[in-house]
């Protein structure tokens, strides 16, 4: 963005970010992977060199009907059933032979529910989805025809970069609720973490705003669409210039909420996913990798984020990886 | 095993075996995670050191109405439902702000409804589970309240060894049905393909039948819980010998079907899972991989599959990935 | 229908009854409820003093995962599952106090697994549905905005009328698959069961095949969209004339199966339910009430079958009662 | 109960209630219906005979995702998910030939919801369920195997008599929060009111208390679970003598809440499921039916209120029906 921005103005923001930041087309008229095409071989051995130590960190939140969800858009906290149980095994009713028992379950939920990843066609800018596909075609009642999460099912491997902005500039590690995260910040966090946080090409990066550690503390409340630090809507050029491949954030959205604009709904998203190509990982858990990264000073690793491949989802849960 | 199979009395052989192979208090009266003890730092970083090519695969079958799921247990193939649509975004009702338009989904599935790890609450051995607590105390209606999948969310990084005894042993690279893998076709296997397929501690273990292969060429037909090749319960002693931190097949049940005992039950589910604690995958996708390792000669790699961690679930969806 | 059917020309035979048999319009352009604007108060009262003898009849068929459903549109059969149990209640986990337990649970289910009404947004005819409305601003992924099945909430109570073509024109009770049941069928069953099978505006019609007969003798089969009997559609003249509230029939699809067409799927849907605006009932078992009426000779009684009401649904489950 | 009620030993009132009003054996060791038992022909004739208008009434809340659930014992509202739409129609996706085109939906949901029966295998006192069975025997993790709520499918047809407590004894139609209702309340009501609603054998009790009003005025707030007018645990005595079929309510609890001890949860509950074998309906909407008794005089009708009959069920949503 060369021009300041216009909180009343989010159509013209939008349009202006949208054409500078559009990657329709780099990699091919039939494209699926966005900027996942940043990662290669290269990257993912350099990634796989980051493993040091031996130790490997889940950066997944729980799965449970105690999770922030409070039914907008439908969206429940997952509802995990047992279909069978030790119990029943105990009471001698589950009708196997020679001594064996067994325990089953089920699960009904949201794929955005948890700790996930936004696929390509979760969001359309001005119904076009990513690579300029006609909205209408890419996602049908039967799911996303073109980009479904599936596609992606290998990508996810290779360097993560953890900015800790809530450390380096919040209060007892976090932001306040309404942060903006600009390019200034995430190069003062990056100055601050040294060499290791250098962020490039093809790297998934990550940011915590401490805002899951407060909702640790203090209970849910509005972590699911309510006010939070999050990345702002002139992070745009960065994001673009550093050709990530990815990013993820703590919070429910990713970015800043309040958005930016007096009257506007989540239009970082409407850049990066349908424009950018980029994927979008939200409700991570990064604290204790967050913690480890402060201890030694090292804030890159292995990361290893596969989705759960559901055919033509737009979403998928995930149990990232990081590995240091 | 030192007796010889008798397929006439199930009961003795599963005696016998849980007592020669119980892991039970090897790793403390508390302990939750079996045979992924075996992984340790120095076994995770050897793993990251097998990634040479930067080559990434996804062992992963589809998650999706087409599975091969036909109700056993209420098990169900994944159900994925849309609750919103780029058909509704282009149709311009889904009244969102400046031409934001966005898509979601939802899925109600059996945790163990395509590509999974089976937790270490899923099997019972005479109302026994992992490490000897009793079933009815560890699996309730409301889950494993030891050995929840949660546990283990940030284990399984690992060497990964691809034994592909269809190749090796089988017809067009795919075992008959009821074929019984023993120890002597683990060794010829590995004899077959070679140094880097040597198995060792805190390794995980894929074995390759075909029979996805042929599922994927003929349909699913009784995939789920027919006949099949699979690990023979004479496996028990190389298996708990080696002590690999998990193992995992591309067949439904892992264990060869019909069952080696003239009227049993999973009986080598029996003794790995709740005497062993040796953690489960099936229904893996290992094509992709195999004819890799093939081309190449070398069957080792780095392997994260870190399950979905459902809290308190028996079993979990991953999408396992192999990095070479 | 003035003209013969002929097999090769669908396209002509629809177009040709939607234009003779269509309601449009009949009661107004916000009508949502069709034909079941035929049912009036003096209908009811009528119907209820049918009730002499205090018999009730379920015409329900079974809600369990033994059902006939295979995955046509995703459709499975309920998954019922148990959230608490008796078995946690003995166990004494539950945490009430002074000895309450409780057992709790809950249902996956698409709407039209087992005994149903088709809503009035279920079938578009070229688009459109009941009363002119296009399809696409009548059901969303948000569901049907106009018809949806709580519309007709109170609605469904009136007298039946059971015809029972199976008994009167087959054998062993069951008429053949692909038999079509025209309007000479349904005469000859009217006068061979006598004066009580008069068939009247604001009726609902039973129409009993004995599909579902042969599918409890013979196991489930293809009851789920094979081949079966049912109405012809010919029979579009009579049932549009006759003025019935809504019909029922015992087998999956209420048409005859497979369709008269070579080449078409369920025309009379096409027609019945956005053209004349009727609610078709599918998968009801009318076995025990058709051997009642055979008994004492009498085929009418008091009708309720009250839909549960999802909001915006296409389609409902409904536990049909006759009381004679 | 004759002696008075002592808030402070919650169990020595339920000890005594059990014992004063248990009816186990009453109907044969075999007998899974419970006061259902009380509704026989005649009754059933004598409710027929009560359609006098022609009037009908649902007495159904609706069933979607704005419902009163919070997630308590995992219990969400109702989620309605479209598999097709018209708007997949109108885009000409589906496939299906000469313009024909459908909407399909499934549903997620907790049995009870929404408006409901509980069934008799719903709670448990000291360890046993209906007519002196033991808990565990009869809800297991495949639920209830003896009273299922498919035995009493047929049963819910007989006269229902409204008693408009919150209209009678309240303000505005409404009774306060932790009123509860007493035997004095249920005769002054009926008292008010007049003779058509005298209650006795097989009749189904409505009780309005006007908290759904409220709810409906002012959101649902607390309603699931929180504070309400109910049921007295001092009403035990009058819901036995007059032999009710059944009980329902527009609350979600029936019984008042908070309780009447100081340390309880639901004790009237306690004593009429499992001791009474009283089926209870619950978050019944009676407003509309409150108003046309109110302004005709007349509070008695015909009942059908047919749960629908998912197999070993231990309650289920139902559509009731009120004709006049």
């Amino acid at each position: 963005m060369t021009s300041p921005l216009d909180p009343k103005n989010p159509l013209a923001a939008i349009e202006e970010a949208a054409s500078l930041y559009r990657n329709w087309g780099r990699w091919g008229d039939d494209d699926v992977l966005g900027t996942l095409n940043f990662i290669d071989a290269a990257k993912r051995i350099q990634a796989a060199g980051l493993v040091r130590q031996g130790k490997s960190f889940s950066l997944s939140q729980s799965f449970d009907g105690d999770g922030p969800q409070k039914g907008w858009r439908g969206r429940v906290n997952p509802v995990h059933l047992m279909s069978d149980t030790g119990l029943a095994a105990a009471a001698g009713i589950q009708g196997f032979p020679h001594g064996i028992g067994g325990a089953d379950d089920m699960v009904f939920m949201p794929l955005q529910a948890s700790t996930q990843w936004d696929g390509l066609g979760h969001i359309f800018d001005r119904k076009k989805a990513w690579n300029g596909r006609d909205a209408a075609k890419v996602v049908t009642n039967e799911g996303d025809q073109f980009t479904g999460i599936q596609t992606s099912a290998s990508q996810f491997v290779t360097r993560g970069v953890l900015l800790d902005v809530g450390a380096a500039l919040g209060v007892d590690g976090q932001l306040p609720d309404g942060f903006a995260i600009t390019p200034e910040h995430l190069d003062a966090t990056i100055d601050q973490q040294g060499v290791s946080s250098q962020v490039g090409r093809g790297d998934i990066l990550l940011v915590r705003t401490g805002r899951l550690t407060r909702a640790r503390a203090e209970g849910w409340g509005d972590y699911a669409g309510g006010p939070a630090a999050g990345l702002s809507f002139l992070s745009l050029g960065w994001l673009h210039s550093h050709e990530i491949a990815a990013i993820a954030t703590d919070t429910w959205g990713f970015e800043v909420r309040p958005n930016e604009f007096e009257d506007a709904f989540q239009p970082l998203h409407q850049i990066v996913i349908p424009n950018m190509g980029l994927y979008i990982g939200e409700m991570w858990d990064l604290d204790l990798l967050a913690a480890d990264c402060a201890a030694d000073g090292s804030y890159e690793f292995l990361l290893v984020a596969a989705p759960i491949p559901f055919t033509n989802a737009v979403g998928a849960p995930v149990n990232p990886i990081a590995v240091k």
